[in-house]
């Protein structure tokens, strides 16, 4: 009888070449499952939330994997994982769900948090590795106004990455929107679920039309046309953390 | 003409042997030395404020060479070096100074931070690389009363590192706290001169007492019995930045 075990992941993915496995190349999923292979002497499917992209961290990454050893006590994967992870993937926490359980089709929403840090002077390094630096402190009214935009169904062509294959672009957006937390600007924003690079996209569309002074009312048509060039660059991964996900 | 150039440096020291030039091993003081190499076409040599051990972080390290290219001016040796150095080393700031300037002998105090996280929880990965994870909250009063015992002409021989080389074991402390800082604890240590492992010492010395509810008239006897084995742990490096260096 085979248990279906759900982990809780943080990690550091500054050094990943993202969630998914590669043949190529070390990457979260990977790392665990060669660390569940070796618990289990025999190869061991891992599915998670979701993909990060390369560089994203995850501050509660979900997964679940089906165990066949009914010596390992559900919550004991949380040390037997970690004895065999690197330091910068750690299992926060491991528990029998249903049987039927799918970390990725199970889940309802997911929240991204995008941490910025405002500095005029040079980039510190032991900074850099979790925030964005941003030159020009912005107008938190403003943003907030655009984030409204996207609450409920909202067609997000326009925050799409070329290699998206998703055949619709409309998610169900919950939550957009911009605080300071601890010295930092985080952006958070939870949805059903997003499309390739879609959080990059979106804060990165929003600073940008910010620094315009472009008016909510006029971000509003940008977006509605869904013209891919009219969005702003796509930030870098290191200020992203996948936060949490609800079932 | 030579003139002689004043860097201000901020490093991760993660992956780093620390800040003293190595034959074998990666080293803050190496990597700038090979920058600037480059530069010069020819060997300089770099002085510190200090070293740093292995692991240890710096947000405000100062060093200085000797440069006879007259063509860069020195507020350019930022752009310079940065150009050629990893991202984990940040020069912040170049400017010439005296002809007499040096990086260690002129220094009069260096300040240190010491980092903690406290979570009853798994660590996260995030949060370790820069920040030890406590898993006590401790009294922050008894703590700061430890501190004052520090102040002014101090015998340290209690917290030297087995391998210290320093014929005097006094210091003279100017600063020795602990406090609340964007959710993290914070202790703060500024001395004319440092011992090796000092600050890792003092910091672990603390906590181990703190526990136990020793007062502050016991540890003073343990500090003046210049017994090291009363010393508490030495806590581990990532926690702890040179924060700045004052002349």
């Amino acid at each position: 009888m085979s248990r279906n075990i759900k982990l809780t992941i943080a990690y550091d993915g500054t050094d990943y070449c993202g969630w998914q496995r590669q043949d190529n190349g070390k990457t979260i999923q990977g790392e665990i499952e060669n660390a569940l292979e070796k618990i289990h002497e025999k190869p061991v499917n891992l599915t998670g939330s979701g993909r990060t992209d390369a560089g994203v961290h995850a501050a509660g990454q979900i997964a679940n994997f089906y165990t066949d050893i009914a010596s390992i006590p559900a919550d004991r994967f949380v040390f037997a994982l970690n004895s065999l992870l690197p330091h910068d993937i750690r299992i926060l926490d491991s528990c029998e769900t249903e049987n039927d359980f799918h970390a990725r089709f199970s889940a309802k929403a997911r929240t991204y948090r995008y941490q910025f840090i405002y500095r005029a002077g040079s980039a510190l390094p032991y900074e850099n590795r979790y925030n964005l630096r941003i030159y020009h402190f912005p107008k938190i009214d403003l943003l907030n106004a655009y984030g409204r935009l996207l609450l409920g169904e909202t067609d997000c062509t326009i925050f799409t990455a070329a290699g998206d294959e998703s055949k619709s672009k409309t998610r169900y957006i919950y939550k957009a929107y911009f605080y300071i937390e601890q010295g930092r600007l985080i952006f958070e924003i939870c949805a059903n679920a997003f499309l390739r690079n879609m959080v990059r996209s979106v804060v990165g569309t929003f600073l940008h039309y910010e620094e315009k002074n472009t008016s909510p009312a006029e971000l509003q048509k940008i977006i509605s046309s869904s013209e891919r060039s009219l969005a702003g660059p796509t930030l870098p991964p290191n200020g992203l953390f996948l936060w949490k996900v609800d079932y």
